[in-house]
This record gives structure tokens, sequence and C-alpha cells, in this order.
């Protein structure tokens, strides 16, 4: 069948895989090159426990005429996460959006990637029914509209012979693809929080008073948190979402140390951002959240509403104290110097600035529009009785 | 100081009181009769434990001319616990609305039981910083325009004699009030689920797996998820919220069957509502707690809400099993007759009537607006750069 | 080219067709009988002057087996219009909706007769890069999953056969289609009004004051304002648009009857719905409005909304007196036995039962947390000048 | 009564008393002297026709110890009017906000002169039903906490006084205050347009293509707007509205300037920003005219807003040609630098870089959710037939 091997000298040109080292990708790489691709492998470590170097000679083993391998950890936490944290978000009142957000943190590298390379393809392991590959392709069309994508799992020349698992394994068993043995756990990126555009208002450390223990760079404090919370089985979540491409899934996720970032934030943010304002935010926190799920990260809309959202930052500063116990996280209390709590204004003993005849009138006034209505529908009423 | 009470013949007329038994209301209602009002005592069992006789006794021994004692619990769980479960409810991301839930209950017998009794006048015990005034008002205005509300913790003469617990207890002892010796726990009526407007649409039953235990009557049912999970400490929360008169405050909130809830209702609404059905659902949600927490839950526009969120109720039907453990909720699987998840639909080995090329083309026409927004960008880019 | 008739024999079954009787459906019926597809054609009237009896015998001429000439203008009134007047419907702040309306109701009648006739397929004459595509596809999967589209517009086979008019009038000559002699002006069925699923709240009867002429009927109101208020130039627009494949485009839209029931059910909803009742019923119309436009009529959400919005308008009843001048419409009164407007309250010579001290507390209260934002701002500020 | 007048030697301190040079704020003045304040008036030239120096003279005539008259036009066109035309910002569909833009403007001086003066109290002259006295005094208190506002039509001892306008003139004859002949037409400030925290994305000149004229200040060309747009009758209205303070109210507007840079803004935006963009911002602008309705515009919540729209506006730049008739605007055409119109793009001959085929899967994967739907719905009414 691959006979005319030969006559893939006439390269179909240089594509950049999203090579995760795994089965599929794997295959995907020697395909590509029997399509008669260059292929040049990039893998990102956005902080996942991998052997690096063998994911290296693996893929040029099995036939990457060049390996990428980028730590985009950094960005990854500091930039993507970040934005995340600030905002509270949440798809489906829910899922932390941990893979939605690593997504566009990888494609903008391998967009980079293949304009250093000059490739016109890029090519990624994502299937035909998920999330993921809109939102690697979004993002690549967004940063740069002209790349062609390569999506095997939706090129009927591909996914016919793949029926199965079985038949991938064959297909590897064939070109020397190293199978795993034990069907691997998932890739899980999953972990996060958010990034210093506004440099304040960040996570900036991270003080475990059981042992005195601190962390404070973006990165380390993420990690950090990731351990302690996983230990303690906080944030998994067991739930059915909607996919954007109209099915409804069912996923597992764990975001440990998204969970206490979100609790955390939720709570500081609560204590220093006006009643209003964080009402505003809600709301485009909720629009941002979807766009990220759907893969609309570089998007103008989404890069208008992390503006937003970054300014309603500017206040929310403080410390959260925190326990992680069996799973759950609890909030022992909080303190900041941009508080908005003012004890004297809300304590039962001392009235403070509070008059409390004003809100007599408050409530008065506020009652006017229903006691019209109750007027007109009294009315409405006698007239049908009569 | 007193003596003038002779002159109390000339009554100001009646005025129910909303009676919690405790000393506040006490010393209230003996402040109402020195006012010249004829008090109407009344007490609402919204589920609370409580020695209502005891507290029927000490109403009559203080002087109320009748003492009422109402059970509203069964009509608070299916007519307030119910849609704001419905709703999946949440002021400010965290709050489920216990307390804010049970004051329109309490106050719409408040004022049947004026209107019954021909009385002019209302009074409730509630303070003058604090967000229950306005909703146990708001909702009397609302239900009967013309009913004249007596609010003590706002009127000078009464407050500026008691500006501390201490001037409180002494006028308690002056007056033959007992003085309870500790401090009695904040009341809670906390604890809540859904009411069935749309009968298919609450909760019916549930069913204890470890021992075979089932309640089914919406009452028996909240009970019994009340002390399951508050022996599991679920649903405690320390929290800064904003309330309604402007001011931050913290609370301390325990809402164990709520929060049981909340999460299994989330959880079958996503299995059976569409997505663009429940993105739209939330977005009223949102109003509806704000509504709720600010005390119009007798408004044409919650009314309003209440009929919408209801009608998006009809598909969610089914079961959830969860367990509760260490103060979490965790949800181990649903089902139901009225599912919208297609396992084929969704498998990565079955196409089902998913056509991957699909995929190809909704991907391409959603980044069309991105590249064009790119194309732009790069174009004022070089100008600028010229 | 053509000389495989003779294996048409074998057909490719019965499509029905959208037909239109002008040039490109006309075109399109002759290619599917050439593609082997039986075709029945399917010409709806909505209101648009058109010589049916024409369009039915150059259909028959053309070759299609059958003809139905659906008379569904009043339906389109009352089941399309109405609902949209009601939601004071408008897509991006301006466009009426005249066509993004008439397309569920057209297909909805075409999925019928094709249910009707046995036909697996339906076709339209709609082009690859315009919402109508959309609007009509997506209404028909909505509501008979299983049927197959034909869009020929969208079909290399077609399209690259026919990349100007040019090529067009050839194959219509060759195949014995008349081909108009001038353009004929782009079909136009914008014209519009709300159906009654409230019977109480859709228009129910115009009188124009000067001659006492009156309409009662739905169709006969809307047609009778479409004259009138088309003969003032009320109505036109060139507006630059968002279409939901992701480009801008250019339109040039009347929608005379429209404008002027958007002004009047304006004014008496304005005059007749508690505040936030609208506010609540705005957000829902805009989603409605993005929803029509993008084509989702018949879906779920759709479906939802306007359930919830028929709700709002129960109290919604009057009379708007308005004129209609030179390209404009002028509301001149209103009135309403549900007029929420109480002129006693909101006179300046009388109370009426508002208390003028009452505003001091609410803005007091209102005040509140604007104080306290300035009292920590000031804080903030002075701390960075330290 | 009065006869204690040796008694205001012990003067009440000084009040600054935004004076309008009308019979209302005249009595006022006067009566502010006999509760024993100083008064200091100050009067807004926000563009209005007026006599300043005869008022000037006037108010001193009357006892006032200081005028200010204070040209604020300029930044009420450049800081209130600017961010409105940038918001489109509309109250319920149809008010362009003149007045409610102009108060906190106007109060933002008061406060200025209050503090430079010395002054503990400001005055206004609104009355207690109305919007104005809200945004004045919300105004007052966010820009200055400690301000003490003297509304005199909410204090008792001023408005019993005054039941009608009769009562207020037999008072002003007896004081010596003028009394207009006929009434005066009601106050007009409602002229507008937006303000250059963006420079590149505010009204910078217009051009009569009549006769060539072109104004390109701020003032000059808001004002020349005005003119123009008010000889054609352009932007009169007649509506019912909701005040704040509950309750419907009837107003007759004319915001001839401010329809016309309404309408242009609109069209260029439309042109030049995003869809989806476009889609967040009109949510946000919705909150912002309500919020300036209600008097926040002084406000954390404001800001935030006038922030985002803002950043919303960078690309929104360009021409609009438009033509004035008989009371409507008609918009002619647009162009722009930053246009995200592609005449290739949309062009029905031209494939440009768009793939019909691509329509085909986005209607498929977009109908996906609509089929599921449809499934179980048919699934759920066979099971209800059986």
């Amino acid at each position: 069948m691959w006979e005319g091997e030969s006559t893939m000298a006439q390269s179909k040109g240089t594509v950049v895989l999203a090579y995760s080292g795994g089965l599929d990708t794997s295959c995907i790489l020697v395909w590509l090159k029997e399509q008669g691709y260059d292929v040049v492998a990039y893998l990102a470590n956005i902080g996942q426990k991998e052997d690096f170097e063998a994911a290296r000679k693996k893929a040029l083993a099995l036939g990457a005429k060049k390996v990428y391998i980028e730590d985009v950890s950094r960005e990854f936490v500091e930039q993507f996460i970040w934005p995340a944290v600030q905002a509270n978000a949440l798809y489906e009142d829910r899922y932390l959006l941990g893979t939605a957000l690593a997504r566009p943190c990888i494609a903008r590298r391998l967009v980079e990637i293949a304009q250093r390379e000059g490739a016109q393809h890029v090519a990624h392991g994502a299937t035909g029914k998920g999330n993921d590959q809109v939102r690697f392709e979004l993002s690549c069309y967004a940063l740069c509209p002209k790349i062609k994508v390569v999506a095997p799992w939706r090129l009927p020349e591909f996914y016919q012979c793949f029926p199965g698992r079985r038949e991938l394994m064959d297909y590897a068993k064939k070109h020397g693809i190293p199978v795993p043995v034990t069907p691997k756990t998932p890739w899980r990126p999953g972990v996060w929080s958010p990034s210093p555009l506004q440099p304040t208002c960040v996570p900036v450390k991270v003080t475990n008073t059981g042992d005195g223990a601190t962390r404070s760079s973006a990165l380390e404090l993420f990690v950090y948190l990731n351990d302690i919370a996983g230990k303690h089985g906080v944030g998994r979540i067991d739930i059915v979402e909607n996919r954007f491409v109209g099915m409804k899934s069912r996923g597992i996720y764990e975001t440990p140390a998204g969970t206490i970032l979100y609790h955390a934030h939720l709570d500081i943010e609560a204590f220093t951002m006006d009643r209003e304002v964080r009402k505003i935010k809600q709301g485009l926190s909720l629009k941002f959240s979807e766009l990220v799920y759907n893969g609309f990260w570089h998007s103008p809309e989404c890069e208008f509403l992390r503006e937003c959202i970054g300014h309603s930052q500017e206040p929310v500063e403080g410390t959260v104290r925190l326990s992680v116990f069996k799973g759950h996280v609890y909030i022992l209390g909080r303190e900041s110097p941009r508080s908005l709590y003012n004890e004297e204004l809300v304590s039962m003993n001392v009235q403070g600035d509070y008059e409390p005849a004003d809100a007599t009138g408050f409530i008065n006034i506020n009652s006017l529009r229903l006691k019209e209505y109750h007027r007109l529908q009294s009315k409405v009423t006698v007239k049908q009785d009569e």
C-alpha cells in the first residue's frame, strides 16, 4: 500500500505536530510522514510529570525531523490560569476549565514554531467530537489566519483506518511505535491559577501555617497548592457538561490548586470589591468562562473581557486563611488593607454614620412600585369578578 | 415613667407582632403595649426546634391579647425552598438564601393574621441595619399596601433606650421578662429545598442506600436531609456578603439540606436540560437570587422569574446518587428518562449520526470572524509602524 | 455533458424545493431534475405581491411533478410576527428581522410537505454565505431530524458551473427557463407583527382617525399598516450587520408596519408593565432577537423565550395614538385600563401616598456604599502619597 | 414669624445653592437665608441660552453673599455626553438621558465650590418625587461623603408652606422676588454628545455638505448639531418612563444633537467593531444607561463601565454621511480605515477565502443539539401517548 513512499520526496511541506508522546500522536506522526509531510514534533511542558527526554528520543526515532520540548508552564500559570482565577471562571457552574485554559497556551507556541520553521501546516491529535479540536484550531487561526490545520481524526482516510484502539495498536506495532502496556491515565494538565497582568491582583504567596513552608513565585506556588490539595482529594468532580459541538458528555476532572484558588479569590474579592462592580463583573465572568470553554481565548471578545475583568481586580488584595481537609476547602478568615467591610457600620451596638430612620425611607420608596402594582391587580381582579 | 398607662385605654389599635419568643421580641411585645397597642403575637413554625407551647404561655404572660402559633413549615419547603432549588439560587456565588427565603413566607402569614384580626399594624424585631427588615416590610407592603409597619429598632424612642444588650436585659428584668441565661444560638431557619409548582420537577424521594430508609413527602424529605447532612457538617460557610442596605457584613451560615439539594439539582438539570435553555435560565436565576436576598420575593418581577424558571424545569427529572462525607457532597452518578446525554453520539469508537468533517466546517466558519479581525489588526499595526 | 440522463430513471427520490419563481430557483429546479430527483415545487405566500398561478405554470413547465402554492400569510403574521412585536425584537439595535421571521415559517410548511409527499430531501436557493441557508436548514433539522437538505449554492458541482449571473442566464436560456428582462427587485417578505398566543396582547385593531377606516383581523391590520407606512417611507434603513456565519454585510431593509408596531408596542408596554419586569424582559428580548436572526426560531431556547416573553405580556393592553409622517412615527398619546401610570402619585401639587421625607432615607441608604467606597479610596490615595 | 431674624447672626453656616435663576430656586435662596444660612449661589452654564449676568444680579439682590457663574459646557460635552454617545446610551429603549447626564456634571462643580468656600451644606431645588434629587445627592455624597444636603422640597417646613404655585408666587411677591409673567419653558439642558477619554473615538468633526460649514471642537460641533437638528424637529419624544423612586412619569424630551450622534455612532460602531465585542458592550451599555438615569454616574460601578466601554471604542473610527429631514435622521453611508466589512468576502460572485462547504458543517454541528432535543421530545411524546 505504501509503496509510493518514493514519491514522498515531493514533500507536502512541513507540519508542526502537537505531540504528547502517547499512542495517538505517535501514530499520527508516522502517518503524517506517510502522507508526505516533514514532521516537526512539539511537546509542551505545562507542568505535567513526564519524561521529556524519552519523548524526544521517541519522536526522533519515529521520523520527526526536529523536536521542540517547550517549557510553557510559567506562562500557562501566569497568563492563562491567573486571569481565570481573577474571573472566578466556572463553566456551567462547576467546571474550572483546566484543559480549556491549556489549549490556547499550547497552540500559541505551536503557531510560533510553525512560523519559525516556515511550516504552512500544524497538526494535532484531538478527536473529531470534542472541544479540544475547536480550541486548538480557533487559536491557530486567530493568531495566524493563513495556517493550515491537519486534524487526522477528522480525515476519513485516517479515521476509517482506525475504527478502534485495536487497529491503532496494530498500526503501532507494524511501524515500530512503542505501545504502552497499561492504558496511560488520561493526560491531566488540569491544575491552575491566574496571571500577573495587574501585578497586585494575583496570588503572590502561599504559607503553610502548619510547617511554615512558603512559596511565592507563580509557578511554585501553584505546583505547591496542587500537591497539597491533591493529597486531600480537593477539586474532584464528576459532571455531565455541554460541549461546544452540541453534545453532552461526561467528564471527571481534578483541579486541586484551581479549587483552592477559586475559593480564596472569591472570598477576598467579596471583601474588597464594591457590590455593584462585583455584579457586573460576575456577568462578564460568565461570558468569559463560556468563551474559554468554547475555544475563543484568542478572540477580540475574550481579550476585551480580560481587560475589563482585569480592571475590576484593582482593589482585590489581601490574605485569606483556609484549611483543606477531606476534599473540602474551608475559609477560616480574611484580612485586607483594601477591605470595604466596616465593623462599626455593621455593628448592632454602634450606629456609626448610619441613621436607622433612613431605612424606613429606603423601604418605603422601594415598596412604592409594589403597592402600585397591587393596587392595579386588585382593580383588575375586581373587574373580572364583576 | 410609665404612670401614663391609664391613657392606654385609648388604644392605638391592634398590632400583630412577629414573635420569636426570644429576648428582643419579648421586650418589644411589652414595649408595644406600653405604647398603647393591643398586641397579637404570631410565632411561625418553619421547622425550627422550639417549645412552642412555652412560647405561647410566655407571650400571654407578657400581655399578648392573643397568640398564633402557625405551622408554615410545609408551605415554606414547598412554596419557597423548592423554587430556590429549581433556580440553583445562590447569592454572590455562595449563600444559599435560607433566611431570605423564610422571611416572605413568615410575612405572608403575618399579613393574613393582621387582616383576620382587623389589625392595621404589624411589627417585627429585625434591626435597622439588616436585610430582614427589608424582606419583612417589602413583603407586607406588596401583599397589603395599607398595612402600617412598626419597626421598633428603627424608632429613636425605642432604640435610644437600648443602646446595648445590658439595657435590654434591665428592661426585661424590670418587666418580668424571663432572660435566657446563656445567649441563645442564633435562630436558624436555614434549611431548605423547592416547591411543587411543577409537580414533576421537585425533590420527590430520598433513599438512604445504606439503611434503605426513604422519605417522600416534601417536608419529611427535607428534614431528613437536613439531619443527615447536618451531622456531616455539610453546607457550613463563613462569608462576607453585601447587604441590600449598602454595607458588607460577615455571616456564618449552615444549610445542610440546601447544599445537598443544590448539588443534586444542578446535576440532574445539566443532564436533562438543553445547553442554551440552561444558559438563559442561569441568567434568570442570578437575578432571582438577588431579588430574594433583597426582599423582593413578593414582587411582579420575582413572580415573573418564578414562572420562567418553572417553565425551564419541565424536563428536569431523574435520580442522582451522591454521598455526603466530612462536609463534602460527592456526586456519584445520575440517570433519567429525559436524559439528553447520548452515549453513542459522544463515543470515540462509534460515529453515530456525527460526521467529523462537519466539525471542520464548524471551526472554519467560527474562525472567519477571528481571521478578519487579525487581518485588520495587522493592517493597523503595519500602518502604525510605517 | 448530460447524456447520462437515461440513468435518471434511477431516481434519487423526491425533493421538495422552496421555489420562488425567480431565475435562481427555476434553474435549481431544472438542475435537480438533471441530478436525478423528482422535484416538488413549493411556493409560500407570506403576503408578497406575486402572480402565483403564473409561477405554478412555470414550475410545471420546468418539470416539477407537483406544485404547492401555500398561503401561510396569516400564520406568518399571527405566529411569527406577533411574538416579535411582543419582544420589541431588534437585531443589533436596528434590524426588525423581517426575513429572519419569514424563514422558519416557510421552512415549517416545507417540512410538512416533505412528510406528506414522503420526500427525504428538501432544497432551497439560498446562497452559501448568507443567513437564510442557516435559518432554513436549522428549522428543517429541528422539526424533522432525518430530512436531507440539498443546498445547490454550497455544492461545488453546482456553484462552479455558475460563477456569475451570465452563466446562470446561459443555462436558463438553454433549458427554456424564462429569463426576467429587468432584474427583479429583491424579494421582500419584510413586513411583520406578532401572534395571538396570549389573545389579549397582540395588535387587535387599527383605526385611521383621518377617514375612520378600521382593520381588525391580524392579517388585514398588518397589510393595512404596511400600505400606510410604506407610502410615508417609514422603516427604511441602510445598515451594516453581522451575519451568523461571521462576516459583516450591508443591508437595506424596509419594514413599514413592523416599525409602527415596534413603536406602538414599546409605548403601551412601558405604560402598563412594571419597571423591573420590563428590565428582565428586555434582556430576554435581546437574546430572542439574536436567536431569530441566527435561525434558531425552532429551538428549545427560543421556545422557552417565547413562553417567558409571552408571560410578561399579560398586562400589556391599551390604545396608542400615533402619526406617520415623512418617514417618521410620532407617538401622540396612550391610554389603558391596565396603566400603572398614577397621575396623582406623580403630581407636584398633590402628595398622594408619597412622603417626601422617605426620599431622604432612600437616597441616604443608596449613598452608603458610595461613601464607604470614597472613604477607602481616600485612605488608599493618602497611603500612596506618603 | 421671622421676627427672630436677629438670631440669624448665629448662622447655620454656609450653603451653596444650585441656582437656576427661576422662581423656585429664587424662593429657596430667600428661604435658606431666613433659616439662618449664608447662601452662595451657583449657576452652571451647560450650554443653555440664559442671561447669566441678569441671574447674577438677581441672586445678589435676593441676598446671596456670593455668586458663581460657572461655564461647564465644555466638560459637560467632553466628559459626560461623549461617553454616553460611545455607549449608545438609551434608557428604556428611548430616552437619550440629557438631563441625567447634566446632573452629575453640575453636582461635581457644586461640591468643588462648597469645598472652596468651606461650606458644609449644599442645596438644590429638585422636587421630592423626581429623579434629579437622587442624581444631585448621590453625586454629592459620592464625591464628598461629609457634605450635608438641604433639599427644601423634601422638608415639611418648606413644602407645607407651598402646596401650590400660588403660594410660591405670593411668597415671591412678598420678598421682592421677580415673578416671570409667562410660565417659563421648562429648562432644557438636553443636548449632548461624548468625551475624549479615548482621543480617537469621539466626534471630531462635522461637515455640512450643503454649505461646506465645518465644526471641529467638541463644544462647537455639538452646539452646531443641536441647531441643525433642532430646526428639523429631530429627537422629540413623548414617553412614559419609570423613575428610580418607583413611579411612572410622562416626559417630553428633545435631544436633537444627541439623536444624530446616537445614530451616527451606532452606525460607525457596527462597521468597525467585532460582532461579539459589540454584543458584550451592548449589555454593558444597558447597565450604564440605567445607572446614569438613576443618578449613579459618580459610583465605582459606573466608573468601571466607562472604562470597559471606553476600551471597546478603540477601533471605532470613520466617517458617517447622513441627512436630517422632517424629524428623521437617515444614514446615507459610512467609511472607515478600521472597517471590518470585507466586500470580497461577502460578495456573491467571488468566493474569497470562503468555502461554501464549510457552511454545511457549520449548520450540521449547530443542528446536532436541536436534533437530539427533537429525538427526546418524540420519545417523551410517544410514551405519553401509550
